[in-house]
């Protein structure tokens, strides 16, 4: 991993200012709350990411660092039971103190200590630390808009994150096939520059070939499979997703309100408003995206089908970062654009399990992936919240097959 | 009931900004969070009380009146079935909107309104609507000092509420007893001004007399229970509140935490500080009080035998008004004090259920106290936190046996 | 209290011989289970009722006697503290051993056991205890019956306990007022005989006099609130009724079922069958009886009003015994009855508290009853599974408002 | 598939004989229990499998059937939604009707009609559907031994199943490793006979070559990872796991118990005995699987990995069916056997997931497999409780990862 020290610190502010930016228009407020156990306070986020710097770079490496307040290790550690006792984690959203301000006092505190520690000869553990930090920041900037949208979603007065501006129409385009021939194919990132561990084990997988669509399922085609009842038959779910439809009483999307007879759905940008039909399809769970494909007598891409697919036809430059864009919500897909990178992340039908040759890293960093390994599905592409220094074709990215506050989406695979 | 009407003008402005002071301390974050399903948000309350301004006097009586916003009225309905829809109570700690500054606005909002109301002729229904919604707010007040300090008692960082002031020794005073002899007593309230509908159905008890203790169970008193394995030994308890005691792990009052041996106790002023052996104890569930009384082979008061003794040697001035006294904790009482108005809430033997001849008021005003006169147990008296023109000899508070986050405590007795 | 021997041995056997008798008609498979955390096993109530003459009088008192089996101590205990370990209440449906076969071997060495006991000299409190345990198996042959009706009554196929006989057809008969004046009164047990501690504590109350009704409220007097709509408007309820009957989804009493448009109620003789008019309403909860009698503007009695009226116009001979009638139905109102004994447990408006006075036994049998005077209310007059040894005007019967197993049912009262 | 008829016939006697020899050691209260939600009570089972034949094969085919009783078509449906409601899973513990001897009336009378039925002329679906029946029933035979032994290990008396015969010691045996070399290899079955759906849909698989150890992980071998603290060090946990851990206060594998410093362990046979130590380690979760694995810093096989060692290594002539031999306990390894078939079922590191290819079938049947194909673990090679003409090298077995009633093992394998 090579990584030029001037850049480092361009990027490093870059980052850290981006976390700023995403709570700007948010209440003191709004920054308290956890609704679910899932959704973190956003000032848990502001403080959670420094931490990481604190604890994982400035404390063991930093000479003369004094800890900006002791109590701040145990209230913003996530996870890591190396590092110690934690806040439970249903307890968070009852933390009023540190108020906003602090956690900003904190932040200017570490960063200016981390702007300093740049400054020095940094060891290529230090940088890889770094680096990781960033991308844990990037993680959570992600993160960040889910709770956001979460938290505003869910208030009956549905207040706009930002104003909504102008709707983009676009025509409906009709799904073509890209195909994949059958063979062996090589799956796990092997390039220089940062990747995560769950990334590594690169290893050989035997693809027997499919078609896949190049593009992302819409909410009119969404709408279609509701209307046809796809909510009321259990013929098309799985038996865990049938149950959770009939526990929760499902009856559409996350964020999808029914209004006299339409339906309406919820955006950062524009509050509610009706559903765009020619729109990407999001906010849906592992079971949905599942019971639509079987609904459709198609199936999910495995994730290796989706690497392989992202190699050969993907496109970095079609993912718009969320920083430069109008929208926070799913872009349709333009003629040239096979909507593989960015817009919403794409249920696959792979478990999230190891890779061949996998080993977690040593200590505290070693529990960021591994431990996760079970009962979650993997999603691939990024989404348009995610930045577009912080996508690739081998990442890999988890959730539990429920869950649906993510910016989430739907591409269908046959095979040949 | 008489009130003059400037007098009344004056009374409004008195309460409506004790509310307002009671939340200056604190931040916007503070008034967002409910920890716990009893505990509401600052906030809340703040709109809650100025709703019920709106919507029982404002809306049905003032001319031209304009409602500020019309979600107000879901959003701040607490429990009246009677005004439709509510948020249900578990999801008021996620309303981060309105802001605290919007609420500020609808206050003044109807604030205004209502002073203007207040020059025209009212109708004596409107008088007491009035006032009931002046003792109305002045209850949510205490509940706010509960509140707050549920909050910010339940956050490691034990912040402050107000600075703590000098500590105010006394010396431990004796116990004495007062004696109320056997004989038919009269009960409730029969005299002008205001009273809640739960205070009514005047009507005679036969009591077969009792001693009472002249002051309250006192931290150092009550430690003595503890270091003799009170909370260890299910004879002193009730079957329920042995179930309590270990379900939740109890092993000492509310706010008390265990530091290195020491009970250290937290204070809305003064944060967290050693246990002071001589203020009355305080922050106890019913189940506690009777297991103590047990111990000590003595008993809890009945509501009866309280209010005949309130009646015979309570001093109202003897009540040092919270707005006016340095500190939040229950005071230790003065030689000529038997501290039965004021300090804390003292739990009766008495399970609250209707006085004879209770009918409930039609309407929504009915929903105030009839609807909850089952499975709860009654208190008595009032606590640092209560107002004094908010309490009588006659005054009915009542909680669960298990609750504990108000200021509640102990006074014995014996039978003669 | 004076027992004599010879008539002790007898009644002995004959209350031992009645637990048998009730259990007779099961399976050994209705023997098992626990459908809700309330009911019991039979076998567990076989094996109680045992323990209990084993642990409190046969090993303390009864020489070289031999426990049948050391576990059986730790199997059959429900809820003494004193005596130490016991299978937590909600595994006991799972226990499938000791099998019926066994328990009725235990029965078998317990009762030769005392019954050799009985030939001895017995001190006073050795009669006492005995006496106690055939108390306690009477209250225990009560709860079997309710446990049994809930099993059979909770499946599917309905069995008939016992076959039905032919049915008892009675008039409907208008309800007369009885009237009790205002004054002092004497409340709880003075006589010779057995009593249990809860009804010790003879003390005065004052009466402010009160009419009441001569018989229970009828299926066809409640079909009358279900179908005004009683269980869909909040105005009639407790809060904590309304949240009830909300969860719970409950429409009408406990054993009815809505078949083709008819109510439809199980019964232990019969099985299932239409609803009959003019029989007592039973098998409601607190909550249920409180809703009715707001909805009629009247009142439940107070459990003094009650056990004063009883004192006045109860006849025990009206009490038909269970194992005397031809039904476990309750009795439609014979025109010279006025149904004060027997047929169902009359719900007072009285929460279950300690009378002046009271004090708990020491020892095991001190948990008897005073442990449970929290969030339960009174209910008074005995059922059609009670026998008439067992009931007297001064015994107080307890259960939380919300159940409704057991049988219970409504009488009206209204101020003078 | 080709079955002779006359060998049908006796092959359906012999399995159908089995599942009542199987409950011929309970008593009738044995029968009727669920302790947990995974157990069901025998007599269900008893009744289910019945209940299997009747409604696909007589009711549909058998010209003349009457059904024995129309409600057990609600009583004894698992979770066919194509087929209508169905008891509620946590109910069916508390329905002692149908006792045990109604529900060998209803296998009595639905055997017969199936006898009359075999001697007709069978189409081939109906052929498969007899023998899709069967299959059913030996998994349910092998459920019904993992019920009992919970129903009677969960007993405080420790009832025996059957008696325990004179302990088989045997020597512990060195673990060799077997390799399997990189390449493609064909997964899936491709034979005559019988196969479940799931097994379907064969294809290539691509292993990178792999070691893995010759025999099962032993119980000594376990209590090493025990006494070195595994259960108390999170770094061998998957972060589910770890919570399962500490919220189930896990500290060894189910039905052992320590008492007095020695653990001892539950078996249908014996009764609680001491762990012996050369018997492999049985009743473990995915979780502990997984933990003891990177505990040794090995890992489990795939099930890819797991059955082409199969085809190269197994032999199922090892495996000894639970009728013909003297312990329920997993054999410690002979010197000539690897253990593959029989003895416990091994956890695999792969999630239960569809193969490429698969399709459901339609109807119910449809329903055996392909909607549990989420959130569940594939385990291979059966059992000691496995009938061998129920086990192939293809079988895939598949539970939650936190369960481990079932007769569930370990075994190891490493990188090349």
């Amino acid at each position: 991993m090579v990584l030029e020290e001037i850049s480092l610190k361009t990027r490093f502010n870059t980052v850290r200012n981006q976390s700023l930016a995403i709570c700007q228009p948010l209440t003191p407020e709004d920054h308290v709350v956890q609704p679910v156990v899932d959704v973190s306070p956003p000032k848990w986020h502001l403080g959670h990411t420094t931490w990481f710097f604190e604890t994982f770079i400035l404390v063991p490496y930093a000479e003369h660092y004094q800890c900006f307040d002791d109590n701040y290790s145990y209230l913003f550690n996530s996870y890591y039971e190396t590092v110690g006792a934690r806040v439970i984690r249903t307890d968070r959203g009852n933390m009023t103190r540190p108020s906003v301000r602090d956690i900003l006092r904190y932040r200017e505190h570490v960063d200016e200590a981390l702007e300093k520690f740049l400054d020095g000869e940094l060891a290529p553990n230090q940088l890889n630390l770094i680096e990781l930090g960033l991308q844990h920041e990037q993680q959570h900037q992600e993160l960040l808009l889910y709770d956001i949208k979460y938290i505003l979603g869910n208030n009956p007065l549905f207040p706009e994150y930002l104003p909504g501006l102008k709707h983009l129409h676009c025509e409906q385009r009709k799904a073509e096939s890209l195909e994949i021939p059958e063979g062996i194919y090589s799956i796990g990132y092997d390039k220089e520059g940062f990747y995560f561990d769950n990334e590594r084990g690169v290893h050989k997988v035997y693809l027997h070939g499919c078609k896949i669509e190049d593009r992302l399922i819409t909410n009119g085609e969404y709408l279609e499979f509701m209307f046809d009842g796809g909510y009321e038959d259990f013929r098309h779910w799985l038996s865990e997703g049938w149950d959770w439809v009939n526990t929760n009483q499902i009856k559409g999307p996350f964020h999808w309100h029914q209004s006299e007879g339409e339906w309406m759905v919820y955006s950062l940008r524009g509050g509610l408003r009706p559903v765009e039909l020619n729109e990407p399809v999001t906010h849906i769970s592992f079971f949905e995206a599942d019971a639509y494909a079987k609904w459709r007598k198609k199936r999910l891409l495995t994730e290796f089908e989706w690497e392989v697919a992202c190699n050969q036809f993907g496109n970095i430059d079609d993912h718009s970062n969320f920083s430069e864009r109008e929208s926070f919500a799913p872009n349709p897909a333009l003629p040239n654009q096979n909507q593989l990178f960015g817009d919403v992340w794409e249920w696959t039908s792979s478990a999230y399990r190891p890779y061949p040759f996998y080993e977690a890293p040593e200590g505290a960093v070693g529990e960021y992936n591994g431990k996760f390994m079970v009962n979650q599905m993997v999603l691939r592409g990024g989404s348009c919240a995610t930045s577009n220094t912080h996508i690739r074709a081998t990442y890999r990215n988890f959730f539990h097959p429920h869950l649906r506050w993510m910016f989430s989406g739907i591409r269908l695979a046959s095979d040949l």
